[in-house]
């Protein structure tokens, strides 16, 4: 049995860019023999930007019904809450005391986040040993990240490895890395990769109106009407073939090639095929969303076994280190 | 009622100089009236610059078993280790993400560390905010300190005070630093401050043998036996002043000026005066020691008062930062 972490943003709501790059890989990976699934709505990190309490709550409720919605069995896999195993922030201490201080100084996330954001405060530095102490709490043996997130697991690999030298015996599992090469880029509503910071997501949770502005939106160049149009460099057909069936998107492609078939045909032929593809995950969201206390059950569930894993961590760690 | 709180380093055993510092000073406040003390052994600070799991618990046996040994009274007083209650490394992490990250790097006490030890690790830096979260925790009133320690309190005050005004509540007590500026210096054997890391300290609690090499080893001039002695300008004479009531320190001058009185004299008659003063103490200490189970059941006792306090902290944390 090979157990899988995930750990998931909850900086804000799940965008398309999240469901098709994050959500349904991991979920095919919870639901693949030999495996066991542990994810968890990295709610702690986010302190580290947001300290408004309400949008940390709505954050963490619709990250959570996006994934429930997308179709994670809770029962299958540990779906928890980070600050619901509050032993991950001691576990925190005690790797921050094995840490090297330039390791962290010179992390490129932290270099990254310290030259754009006004609010440099310790807990971005920190970031990563607590991504670690989130990690070998639960004995991970495979940790899924995209490159972006390849030094911190290495980060993870080394702190974890230090300890189990300083005492010894192998006080920590030493994760892997799963790193795929081939993780689709989603492109934003402007070309760009989708991302909540470039403000180019499409949040097929919306309501349709709502959504609908969002595919309206996406940017196009001006083509006029009539004259044929190169799918190829287009925002609008590059999201309808990452939805659209082999025949669809030949179709759309001819429409495109053919002249007389404008950018506003084609984001409404968009829009159809999202309310199509997610009316499941739309209604299930809905549904979801209005019933907050299953929500947290669910959450609270997992929580329950993550804790488990994580007291008998702690006592081994607590024992070897003398506590 | 104004609740105090202390913390007590371990890393290593609590020498004449901790005694009249700090031990004393502040058994004395635990008892007087109108106050509450908290005192709790810092093991998770030392784990900062401690690694061997036997040196720490054996370094927590004994500091324990010194404060105990010199009366303090853990029924009156909350005694505790600060491993005991982990919720002050989950305080720590919500504190990390409202202290400036320059506010820690440019600390004064990171700075001579990072200049001295060879490790320098994630814990030296954050060693401030996990200090912060132990004081505000406890809703302290007043944190006695010396002042190495003033620019901590001056952190701990600037961190509480940015969540206060973040929540726009009393998330937290701001505390206040109680800085003794006549706090006696007591010098060790080489007439430097008396310290554990100069090398210097007369260790009360030792047996009778180890004990009078300490003492013994003390640093004279070579003025000879029969020639009179500057009592002002002795280490022995230095440490005799600070044990001996007003009339043997006057005897004792008389010796000096009078010559014919050896160092070696002095230093035997500091020793009988360290044994006479310290009699009950390194009786209890002794007794004590035999016992680990019973100082670790003075300060369970104490844990379980302080993590009343701290889950209510937490609880209020939690709340105002939408957990």
């Amino acid at each position: 049995m090979t157990r899988v972490l995930t750990g998931i943003q909850s900086s804000g709501r799940q965008h398309l860019g999240n469901i098709l790059g994050a959500i349904r890989p991991a979920i095919k990976r919870a639901n693949s023999a030999n495996t066991e699934s542990f994810l968890f709505i990295a709610d702690l990190h986010s302190l580290t930007t947001i300290k408004d309490p309400e949008v940390r709550k709505q954050n963490v409720l619709a990250t959570a019904a996006a994934w429930l919605a997308c179709g994670l069995d809770p029962e299958k896999s540990v779906f928890y809450l980070q600050s619901a195993v509050p032993e991950c922030t001691e576990l925190t201490w005690y790797l921050n005391c094995f840490t090297p201080y330039p390791m962290l100084a010179n992390a490129h996330s932290f270099k990254d986040k310290s030259d754009k954001l006004s609010d440099v405060n310790a807990g971005l530095f920190d970031y990563p040993v607590l991504m670690a102490s989130d990690i070998i709490m639960y004995d991970a043996d495979v940790v899924p990240v995209g490159k972006d997130q390849k030094q911190h697991l290495e980060m993870t690999r080394d702190i974890a490895t230090k300890v189990n030298l300083a005492y010894d015996k192998e006080v920590f599992v030493i994760p892997e890395a799963a790193i795929d090469e081939n993780v689709m880029t989603i492109p934003g509503t402007d070309g760009q990769k989708m991302s909540k910071s470039y403000g180019n997501v499409i949040d097929i949770f919306l309501p349709q109106k709502q959504l609908k502005k969002q595919v309206m939106a996406i940017v196009t160049d001006s083509t006029p009407l009539e004259e044929p149009k190169d799918p190829d460099t287009c925002n609008v057909f590059a999201l309808y073939r990452l939805l659209g069936t082999d025949e669809q998107v030949a179709e759309m492609r001819q429409n495109y090639l053919g002249g007389n078939y404008g950018y506003g045909h084609a984001k409404k032929a968009l829009l159809e095929l999202i309310l199509e593809e997610f009316a499941e995950e739309r209604q299930k969201f809905d549904e979801l969303m209005t019933q907050p206390d299953a929500i947290y059950e669910a959450l609270e569930k997992g929580a329950e076994k993550a804790r488990v894993v994580a007291r008998a961590t702690i006592g081994r760690v607590r024992e070897a280190m003398g506590y």
